[in-house]
């Protein structure tokens, strides 16, 4: 029996390029080293490579699994906008949630979802927030109180916050909010460092990003698991988060932990312990195509099903809109086909336990209106 | 071809509630969770939720899968020594050994197995009984005493000892014993600040314990992996075990790693790598439910055959004992299948290493007499 | 559709015994435990002695899954030679990449590869050179100098170099080569403490022997993960070696690491993130017989394509050779199997990443010509 799933709800994702990348540009965001591929090898040959070759070709009117060369050649004919407006209809996506934190020419909530026919919402990155209002700051009681600020204001319209604190310093913070003078003294020594544009790396201040952002109530979005270069995988196991979930309970805070992998069992552990804790694996299952459905099967091994979220956590193709909701509907597909079949699960379950995954958990989480499905 | 095993020895395992349970309580059982689920969700849709409502309701009169609400209702109707005795009975559990050292009003092991029709056996977990020594204890030197006492006394009748060191402390402990200064000012100090019933933490004091079961060369089962959020689940890694049992090697005590999830395949190398420690994977395969094929397979990747356990972990609900005993035929029968049918194992091996893992290793490391099949 | 495989190349392996080892010597290369099997239980219980057992009595002329006795006495009757001859000639190996660096009576890669009628090249180890290098060695100053230019030397012939830093320390080492006054005292201490034969496990050593390593700009092999108790399992996850990596990336040295079970999803971002990182599954896919497909594919899912590598691993046992290559191409052929006929992969392109990933890759980037298929 095919899975009917209402418009899936993307609760992480970033905005699409204005202008098509060249070869190299595209074949770039189909992996998260920042550097050239292996001499004789291409970021083509992967999980991923092979998931876009799959499934975006007969979309722009070429057979599945063709060649790069001829898809890029396609891609280029029908222009950016044209593929990307294909591509992100084709997904079945009906709210894009946007962090709208990442640099480059990317087109923001409204226009993605214009794009691509759905509704959209924001979420606030704290490190991007905090690197503007450093570039107009000067002092540091200037740049705390106009941060600060800035929160409570975004706390209005924005859906909730995400920290990218993993790359920045890893997850192995102090737990508790730090008090005013030791924010205040980080915040005039990253100052007097900075050049502007430069990255807010201080383990005190990115406490204090975090725990501004739990105060005002909203879903914190926390980046754990793998990611480009930046980040020292070893330090970003969601465990090393436990004792600051531990902190936020009383706050009554919501903590999203996105993609985990290959920590994801731990990310889903920390789900099943912790009432305020939710999980996705929304990276992970781009990256891993063909294997999405073991790694989402591992997620769900101990995340109660009210607490797994989707995500696509796609960025500068449009093709990895469209392959994040692909893989992960195909992935819950044979995993309800197996566990129904078997027995195991019963069918009038399979189909609401997808429904919260693709939907619903997240519209509950973030106060959606739910979409018409 | 259906795989037929002997009854099985459930190596550990605790008492059933002598009352039934409200709904909330019910459901409390079904999580590792100390805290209530959070807002619009339930703890009946997990793993293990639907592992439950797949297995029980038929033993009960009720079709499988149905909702809790009926399934406890139905419950209600039957009283709780009815339904205890029917889903015990239905397990094909031969022989439970019992760790004794859980509060609550829970059947004591003759009871448990004469409601499940089987055999019992005493685990004595090592905290429960020091907390009960120092209840009584003046001072240091009359603690010590009387616990080293009482752990030899244990000895004779109990077939093997417990330790949830990894919940009180981690398991990154020293790994040598104390010595004797060591422990009396430890215990000194612990009695001077302890109320009745105070929990033991004290790393030293924990060593002790341990160090005591080592000396009488019972089994001695070690909690690791997850477990409710007492513990930091990345300080219950097996491997920070390594050391201890290098330490123990020349003691001769056997050490089995309970549960082990999500680092089981650290608890497997463990147990291929060094001669005296064995592995279960009991809390792992009812909290995983469908997906327990995949995390006992994992377990067998490394674990010798002839070192992996059966236990249920189950605790408070009969429905435990039941699902524990599913999930694990259900997995082996799957990966036995699977297996033998690609030609990797044959019949007559799939079914000698089922009947190992289901009674025949634990029955030779606790020195069991062996059940009639 | 069956895979068809280039000969295998495999970039990892170790000599086979010149003399047959008796019943328990035989089982102990089926384990990396140093210490005998618990009582009752056999070192071929296990996926490593099934997996023997499925494969090698047929070119022995008996039926797969016989008992070990009849095997070992069919053994004994062909004698060491033939049965070495025939195990290796049926895997299919075109290319013997041998690391030269084990004690005992074992083939060299010429005599390996004369019996398995296959090409040879040589792996030197760094930490037995450096001993043998210290076991003539009549001052700090001398072992440096003479280590240094054999290092030189070897990179002259050998195909590339392999450290086992990984069981004399651990994977935590400073990531920066020492500088020469660190080095030389280092060396001091060493060679006034050691007697004849004495292992090095001094960490500035390491680092020193590593990097000379690295300056030759070989491939550099780098063991991680599992392996015989000597190592703390803890201590070779191969994120360990992140900075060093980074260290290692302007000097244009690849780095191969080797195994990393149960890390190898650590150890395939690794190879994700960084150009020059390479990664292997070859002691795992052995060790877990029917599972290597399973741990395949988790090695699969962030490894680029064209930098997963094959090995056996094999020693000793010329079982181990054919038990490698077997469970490697039966893995790849069900992995490939189900990925195409789902439609995720194209037939085309399964047939290519097997080739890379059995040949081709390891051709390339140990510069080899390239074999006939």
């Amino acid at each position: 029996m095919p899975l009917t799933l209402p418009p899936l709800v993307d609760h992480h994702c970033h905005g699409v390029l204005r202008h098509a990348p060249e070869r190299d540009g595209f074949a770039s965001f189909l992996t998260e080293s920042d550097s050239p591929p292996a001499p004789g090898t291409s970021f083509f040959d992967s999980q991923l490579g092979f998931a876009v070759l799959r499934w975006c070709p007969p979309l722009l009117g070429l057979p599945a699994h063709c060649p790069p060369e001829p898809y890029l050649e396609r891609r280029r004919e029908l222009g950016t906008e044209e593929v990307a407006r294909r591509l992100l209809r084709a997904s079945g996506t009906g709210t894009y949630l946007v962090d709208t934190g990442l640099p480059g020419d990317l087109t923001g909530p409204a226009e993605l979802a214009e794009l691509g026919g759905g509704d959209a919402g924001v979420i606030v990155r704290l490190e991007a927030l905090a690197e503007r209002v450093a570039d107009t700051s000067h002092d540091a009681a200037g740049f705390v109180e106009v941060f600060d600020h800035a929160v409570v204001a975004s706390a209005r319209t924005a859906l909730g916050f995400k920290s990218v604190a993993a790359y920045r310093y890893g997850l192995g913070l102090e737990p508790d909010p730090p008090d005013s003078p030791e924010v205040h003294a980080a915040a005039s020594r990253w100052l007097a460092e900075r050049d502007p544009g430069g990255r807010l790396t201080d383990p005190v201040l990115l406490r204090h990003l975090l725990w501004a952002a739990v105060r005002t109530g909203l879903p914190l979005q926390l980046h754990t698991g793998f990611g480009d270069p930046d980040l020292r995988l070893d330090r970003c196991d969601p465990l090393l988060l436990t004792d600051f979930i531990r902190a936020v309970a009383p706050h009554g805070c919501p903590l999203v932990l996105l993609h985990g992998y290959p920590y994801h069992r731990n990310a889903a552990y920390l789900a099943h312990a912790f009432t305020h804790v939710y999980a996705d694996v929304g990276l992970a299952l781009s990256h891993t195509g063909v294997r999405a459905a073991a790694v989402l099967a591992e997620a769900l091994e101990l995340t109660p099903f009210g607490k797994l979220l989707y995500s696509s956590d796609a960025y500068g193709l449009p093709e990895l809109y469209l392959v994040g909701a692909r893989v992960f509907e195909d992935a819950l597909t044979r995993l309800t086909e197996d566990w129904t079949s078997s027995g195991a699960w019963s069918e009038r379950d399979a189909t609401r336990i997808a429904g919260l995954l693709a939907a619903d958990n997240a519209a509950r989480l973030y106060g959606l209106v739910p979409a018409e499905s």
